[in-house]
């Protein structure tokens, strides 16, 4: 199967019916790369305004609304050795009466990220910024995709500040190389977007930030005729999963358990009963993001169960 | 220092200022049984009304308002070769439009919980009840606490179902044998109790039960005088944990969160900037309960991370 | 009937199955006076400390669990010449960015509160304070109860925080002299509490307090035997209404709202088609408190329609 | 003034960024028509899908981003005698448990709406439709708009099931005739649009309809150059409002109480602390929508209130 290689030269703030950048077949793979959220390459110039721009759209040969798009996340990799953050946790995620507490930053001065050394060999990133007590912390690389989805239901273009169930800004730290993923397709082609690139994340993504680097992605595409589903689905090597994009975090967590609960009644075989049971003593969440606008929380059961009675 | 033996013969289904049975200095082990949730013992008769009851209180020696009662749970273990459970996910957590599609009990017919066999020594649960797809399904045994803690603030006394800031029924899979809890004390003595026993149970409780058990618990109780806390803590091997209990999941994740940076900063010797930066990249979170009145929500962080600047 | 005059010698600021101080006849009235939320009397001295200081119990002969208490709302009227408020919005009430935008009380300093002076043959609420813009602000007397409600269910004692279907902490302006209130018994004699006096305050009492004042209170009791309803319901001359009590508002209005398509099919002669027709066109809603742990939400609907059919 | 009598050809069921219909100068009228949300016209007859289908966008001459647009609305009256409805409570507005209670529509049936006669010169809404206990239900016409609004930020196209800063599918009852209505303006031109009248709704819209039927509306726009707003405000003869979009209710909330704060400082010479102390007595809440992907929450305060110090 081919691979393409397609270096973007113009990028989207929005995920909706944009004129695609290249036609790819189900089976072909795709080798591109992804400035960081705030429009930076690889050399960590600017070259595109911030706000999670996207490279692509990619229209997948014979997609059609009512499909299901597969994507094997093969590779995310950061293509450099400076990643930068925010400096802490949002207001809108502690208590509302210790929001005074928190270490924010002063509105008169030009606001300065916090600054990572990433190394991709070590699988190390590293505090750079001296103004705090933390010294030269040193967290695990865990890259992965805050960001990326196909065009949405009714024609929408919609901000990739947020998510929905066409995917966008998940910004879930499970989206890492070697996860397979499943998006409902919306429109002809289901126009693939992505971008977002995170070093590491905390789960929740709670101060707004990961790690944001620029990344090297590799992916392979496949599609499922007439599939139809309703929230994003993956799985890693241990785990299927689905995801639930929405505010209030309960709301979230609702889309996802369905989503769980129809996942196992459609695949694997079970009945209502069944499929219930196993979920309500089985499931394990997970928090994506509690900062965008839509919240996503993720649903995730164990393929040793499954693979008891499927 | 002793090992004090301790078997009940009366329950609450409250917790609050109650007779205390028994006297426990710090340092001292607590040796003793808590009946299921539905008030059933070791050898499966119900001795007491269901509703989660409650061994105890134990008044620990000394304990006064403004202290922090530690638990080392060192021992959670099934008493009996049999649990139960309800049969599939509440109402409340899949979509609403989606809750006739789900197996709700007949109402016309008594009400008949799932049984699961539970195995000690092999470590597993393995459902017994032969309705379903699923066979004899076999899950790891991972035995823990629903619900404990001691008597609330304002003399409150509080249905075993909800929890607060004292504890109560928590229904997190993290409160296992080898983790220490952390609780505030209100109240001279402090007043602990404990039961509601899961041989397992899914993130979230979300069918409402887990598999329910009666236990045999084993712990030993410490102090530490004027050290004030707002929500329980604990910690693992690996990690230290805050929990907050509200709803909605978005407060009991502010509440966790915002009891993370108190740590953080009273304990480990971070200003307000270093124990934003290092929560806002670094904590992971874990969905206790979404079944209760109070939801719980678990922020989480590595002890890995902690030991490189403390 | 005999009107009972009941002069209070000591407060709970728990709700909860107390010693009663007087037993009331269905049909008899009770003129009693309740100590403002800071547990200050008609002169304006602290006789007791604060937190919502309930008047009573008072046990309703015959009243048993599973009846319905009536109360009829005679008289609310101040009996000092001066309330007292915070100053402020909550800090829970804002966007959470726009929380370092709010006057928030400096905590070094000792707090005073507003005050108000409160005339009641005028009818008004007027801004003594002079710290502000808002010179001697004017607005409306419109006397109501904060917090009242029975014993309740599974022998808890719960803070006058707080609310739930026992009624409680629900500030719901609404609750003024001339309405009638329903509440479900839990416990034998019901256990009547009331208290915390609002000379007026905002929907959602979102600056945590009203214009508080000591009250002199009447009311008439009745009792409905055999008659359960799930959370507090009411009626004034041109609606009935129903209260929901939980976090978050969502839920609020979910459990206000079932209650009030339960009541038009309990006893308007409605089915289930034409109950949610109803209601889906016609209900209003009101906000009572967005302050304390549990919410209120009202949903009434005008006695008009329901004539029409009924 | 002139007024611009404006037929419309063809709808959008997104707000975004499309080709103006019609350019507009600031003081001119509007005179115009809107389909119901199913799409059918003045007729009855369907002449474009369903979906809340939106009249124009209108082009506002010099309408630049951070401007604020201002709406009179002049004239909302259905154009037709019949209008449509759901039949009742959706699923997410009951207790989760209760759902199986209400009296939900068969899916092997086609589904046909409530229907309803207006009529204007009566001021009445009078149910047509025979199945229910109800009989010929009347009740008061309350005509209003339920979604209009400007194209959004960020280039977004976004569906008209939604709301937003922008305005959009608010569905909030006090959008009526004699209301004057400020949005804030995101686009050269603003673009507006408007459509999904309703001959009245419940506070909530909680049945996911009004009663809907085609409009002829008349509106007179303005503009204020440099003006910044954040939410949707507006002004009736008594009060003004504001508007917050989001969900869950609580977040909505927190929208329209910071627009109003932020009201009161800009524009009535208030500082922080007088503004929250005004706001913390003496606002009222109404729900606008509990059923959109958006809920609407608005917050209230009168003019009388204002005039004291303004």
């Amino acid at each position: 199967m081919p691979t393409h290689h397609f270096e973007p030269s113009n990028y989207y703030t929005t995920i909706g019916s944009h004129e695609p950048v290249l036609q790819i077949a189900p089976g072909d793979s795709l080798l591109t790369t992804a400035v960081d959220a705030g429009g930076r390459d690889t050399t960590g110039e600017r070259i595109t305004p911030g706000g999670n721009p996207m490279t692509g759209p990619f229209f997948i040969t014979s997609a059609e609304p009512g499909d299901m798009l597969v994507l094997h996340l093969d590779r995310i990799t950061p293509n450099r050795a400076t990643g930068w953050s925010s400096w802490g946790v949002d207001t809108a995620l502690v208590d509302p009466w210790y929001v005074p507490e928190l270490a924010l930053p002063d509105k008169d001065q030009p606001w300065e990220p916090a600054i990572w050394d990433i190394d991709n060999s070590a699988g190390t990133v590293t505090l750079r910024t001296p103004q705090t007590k933390l010294g030269r912390l040193r967290l695990p690389l865990d890259a992965m995709l805050g960001c990326f989805g196909v065009a949405p239901e009714d024609g929408q273009s919609i901000s990739t500040a947020t998510s929905g169930p066409y995917g966008g800004n998940m910004d879930y730290r499970g989206f890492r190389a070697g996860v397979t993923v499943y998006l409902p397709v919306f429109v002809p082609g289901a126009l693939l977007f992505l971008g977002d690139g995170h070093a590491l994340q905390s789960d929740g993504e709670i101060g707004g930030t990961g790690v944001e680097v620029s990344m090297q992605v590799e992916l392979r595409v496949d599609l499922i005729k007439n599939k139809t589903i309703q929230w994003p689905r993956g799985e890693n090597a241990d785990e299927i999963f689905t995801t639930g994009n929405a505010r209030p975090l309960d709301q979230a967590l609702q889309h996802a358990t369905t989503e769980m609960i129809r996942w196992l009644k459609d695949d694997y075989g079970l009945d209502a009963l069944s499929a219930g049971l196993l979920a309500s003593q089985a499931v394990t969440y997970e928090v994506g993001n509690v900062f965008d606008p839509a919240y996503t929380m993720v649903c995730k059961l164990k393929k040793a169960y499954l693979a008891q009675f499927a």
